[in-house]
């Protein structure tokens, strides 16, 4: 275990070599991510909680056509997936203004948008990973024209889906931010879904009382239990009952 | 002439009602602009050097038939020009890697660019103008994509005569900006060029030493002499007769 080889390393995720070829190790970290929140945080239990919030998105996406990198959940930690050549770039899916583009903009936060806006940007943490057009994208060659349209399209369908999910589950769903992957088979490409969808990545609204329920939401203290709270609301896990949502059905 | 309303006042220039309906007279202030280079500083004579600038370019890009809103010069400072309905936004035409994409992409400055990248920003000196993207520009309706393709294509051919323009000259040409407009004739609107093209909205390079000659060149006291090396070479006028220069042509 100790031995495999690390493919990657990221903000809040490990990539191991896989146990089959065309496979890879996802392994969750609990450090936080840089947007939304607060960055190099350590929070207990946030790769686990992770983990399974996204193995539950990625498999709903699975099911209904959307082509994502997840095989199946090893453990706590750890998902088997696809390997796939990560596109440099993260699409953000917003219905309602906050962060960067309420900064930018200058639109108030909590503002509907007049219809999702879909962006794209560099992957790249030095430089704060800038909002780029899609002529920036073909003038360097990040993805092609037609990737790009993939790109676009798998993101709206996932906004419909995460919509429509957490509003059942009481939530609205202000933003997310995915990741997307070169999948090979054979002579065929397909772009497909890879990373994660977890609270690291989206800003999620309680319905009712409009307050943050992602990490965003308060002081160190407040960010796991924001976690949790999204993945008792999912049904993930019942809060009440560590125990027995931490039992037999996490190790695989 | 002092009671003319005043319609509008930007960084660089004024826009007064015109002597006729549909009409303007747009007014060139000394001020210097805030992209590129430093803002609220005041130059004598930079106002006299754009508008001749100006309306040389314009009055060619006229007679290849890019429609812009040029009338003809009336005076040192002012010229006369159609009246239109300005689209909130500039367009940047990138030869070359220079400021604001050196800077969030992380591209060397200098660096010829694949290939000519044309970007969008929303007119807003409190937002310092930021990058938009055509998904932006369509959710708030700040262009349609028609007129977001009309302003590219004009863009694109603009970048093209002043590309040549400036080999000509001895100069290379990094990046300009841009407005436009909807100019209304009847029951028809078009979108035609706006406001100015000066070394206030240039970045520009002598072709062999590569060195800047627009007003980023270096502190304050070189940047009009930067402004009159560009006129001159451009043939407008020639900086060892200023006599000569500033008579009878300058006058309508």
């Amino acid at each position: 275990m100790n031995r495999r080889r690390r493919v990657y390393e990221g903000k809040g995720k490990i990539l191991y070599e896989g146990p089959e070829p065309g496979t890879l190790i996802q392994f969750f970290k609990d450090d936080a991510g840089t947007e939304p929140g607060i960055a190099g945080e350590v929070i207990d239990g946030k790769g686990v909680l992770n983990n399974r919030i996204s193995e539950y998105v990625f498999s709903h996406l699975n099911a209904i056509g959307i082509p994502t990198h997840f095989i199946r959940r090893l453990n706590m930690r750890e998902q088997l997936v696809r390997e796939v050549e990560m596109i440099p770039l993260a699409v953000t899916v917003r219905n309602i203004a906050a962060g960067s583009l309420s900064r930018r903009l200058g639109i108030e936060e909590g503002v509907p948008l007049p219809r999702s806006i879909v962006e794209f940007s560099l992957k790249s943490d030095e430089l704060d990973n800038p909002l780029v057009t899609e002529e920036h994208i073909a003038a360097f060659g990040w993805a092609s024209p037609p990737e790009l349209d993939d790109m676009t399209t798998l993101a709206i369908r996932i906004n419909d889906f995460l919509s429509g999910l957490f509003v059942g589950a009481g939530m609205q769903l202000v933003d997310f931010r995915i990741e997307c992957g070169r999948f090979f088979e054979g002579d065929m490409m397909r772009i497909i879904l890879a990373g994660e969808i977890s609270p690291d990545s989206c800003r999620v609204l309680d319905l009712r009382t409009h307050q943050r329920l992602d990490r965003e939401t308060d002081a160190s203290g407040t960010v796991i239990s924001a976690h949790s709270e999204i993945a008792r609301r999912l049904g993930i896990m019942n809060e009440n009952e560590p125990a027995r949502a931490a039992g037999p059905v996490l190790v695989k």
